[in-house]
């Protein structure tokens, strides 16, 4: 049997549990993180997940923290990090904790990280990790596209892709959880996957911005929609080679922006989440911080804080000419939201000709 | 004063009409086709247009074919083709008929035209012309992306391309036509512009598949949609590559197939329009000839028509390995619901790992 540990016991962690537990060979277990303990509570007296609204079948072993033996943890061939960005230094210190080796450390958490030693592109976790986890940051795999959790967790059809600096990493986790409805492609740059992951959250608070800005006939007129989600796409290229400019230069096609990681992330983005909804509020004229405080209140919008995290090292990085600012509007009109509270008005005019 | 003559009163000529006559120095006329004169009365007689629910301002002079003085078009600076498919013929007829000679002959119409002469690929209008208007071929400007008609003439923010050859001709009318709504960049490949606006109807129909095969929560899963739209986008730059293979390579970044003509006007099709509507009912389980003959009788759906001329082409370019069958998966599925009348039911398992 493979030993599959899954930390964290969110929409996504739980969501990839069902095709890891049903595929034949693994053993999977669910693990709450210290915030998860009432979810677990309610995952094992009803069977249902309470945020996911799904059943979560019993070849699903899931547990409080409490409840997990570290040998278990130790001794496990894959352990998935399935919690949010705020959960990553708990399940970091576990892992060291543990002294756990596996074979596969997947990474379902997206996110930037300030690059405090330098000036440099923010860091993604496949780069952060090698200082967190030295021994084991070179078996990481990040998991980008476009994934709702809830629907991976219904079985409809769905498609992502594994990314490793070592392809066999990405290449032996598929054959783990690929099923007949998850279906998993590879790449090797992972730092590219992983930063289009986060940014497209980022991104899509601009693209959705849109709909709140034009409405017609009880929906959104669909032509700035569109304009904007070509833009997105456009500066997601720019910005992901930018933070991935240190990685093995690749000629495959299609770039990491342009395909699952990317484009096809930020269009199941764009119209649902937390991030489509901060944007659709900026566009109807509210601000940031009013959103951040009342209705938004509590609500951890990831797109806010990857802006935050890009914001100084974008500044530098055009002051000093390395990024064109001209090439990157929708980035800075989406910047200006969050870090000076401004209204979202953008400029068609300054989308380049 | 710019004369611009629009052949064609249906609504995307009619829309064009619109920021072609917000712009100062242009006068505009607005032609109805053979099929347009109770369109035309419509408009003389209540300002507004019938399909495109919009009033159309004083400043287009709005005509029926009867009343258009031939001297008129061949004076004219631009000559328009806002027809569909079905008109070109009868525009290019009245184009050389009064052997007019504009500086700019403009293309909205969009599709592919099988290439009788060969086993080669169909060929777009921007080659076809070359035959059929031999003396203003060379001054052919292609208008690609997201644009819905109706949304143009209600002024909400369009993004779209013009491609010209020489890209001076698309420069030039995009100085004529852009204002601070209708805005335009320009492209040199003008049959990767042209084959991408016509294959977007095409692709759009297997991704819209997905709105009815996975009804979900009043609305539809998402995960299958994003899914097949970015594996749509990756066939689309294959189909266009090679359907623009004798047009010089050019280093532009990105792709036509990645920007607004390809991925930019997929998004805005999906979901809108009567290729997604057919599509939705495909994926239903429904078939085409069942649709063409009952609940879309004596509609033009543009993609069907696309894949009928695609399809000869497609077969001999994949028996002789011109292009690989297997990174097509999505094509295939198009044209075997299309040529055999089978069951759209895509098989995830195809998509390349």
């Amino acid at each position: 049997m493979t030993k599959i540990v899954i930390l964290g016991s969110g929409v996504m962690g739980s969501a990839l549990a069902i095709p890891a537990a049903d595929k034949p060979g693994n053993s999977v277990t669910l693990v709450g993180s210290p915030l998860d303990d009432e979810l677990v509570d309610s995952v094992q007296s009803t069977g249902m997940h309470p945020t996911l609204r799904v059943r979560i079948p019993d070849t699903i072993q899931t547990i409080k923290l409490a409840e997990l033996d570290s040998e278990l943890l130790a001794s496990a061939n894959v352990i998935v990090l399935g919690v949010s960005s705020p959960g990553v230094e708990w399940a970091t210190q576990l892992i060291s904790h543990c002294r756990a080796s596996p074979d596969i450390l997947a990474l379902v958490t997206k996110g930037l990280v300030e690059n405090t030693a330098t000036r440099l592109p923010p860091l993604t976790y496949a780069d952060s990790m090698k200082q967190s986890l030295p021994d084991i940051a070179d078996r990481l795999v990040g998991i980008g596209g476009p994934c709702i959790a809830r629907e991976l967790a219904l079985q409809f059809p769905t498609r992502v892709t594994f990314a490793s600096r070592d392809i066999s990493h990405a290449s032996q986790l598929r054959d783990l959880l690929q099923t007949d409805y998850y279906r998993i492609t590879t790449h090797q740059n992972i730092v590219a996957v992983e930063a289009c992951a986060a940014l497209k959250n980022f991104l899509c608070i601009g693209v959705s911005a849109m709909l709140g800005a034009y409405p017609q006939d009880d929906t959104h007129a669909k032509n700035p929609v569109a304009a904007l989600f070509n833009q997105a796409v456009l500066e997601l290229l720019i910005l992901s080679r930018w933070i991935s400019s240190s990685e093995p230069a690749s000629s495959a096609e299609p770039d990491v922006a342009f395909d699952l990681a990317g484009m096809g992330d930020l269009h199941v983005t764009v119209g649902g989440g937390r991030n489509s909804r901060l944007g659709h509020y900026l566009g109807q004229g509210r601000r940031v911080n009013d959103l951040v405080r009342n209705d938004m209140a509590g609500i951890t919008v990831e797109g806010v804080d990857t802006g935050r995290r890009l914001a100084p090292a974008l500044s530098e990085a055009c002051r000093s000419g390395t990024l064109d600012r001209q090439a990157l509007p929708l980035t800075w009109a989406i910047i200006n939201s969050i870090e000076n509270d401004d209204l979202f008005a953008f400029d068609f005019g300054l989308l380049p000709g």
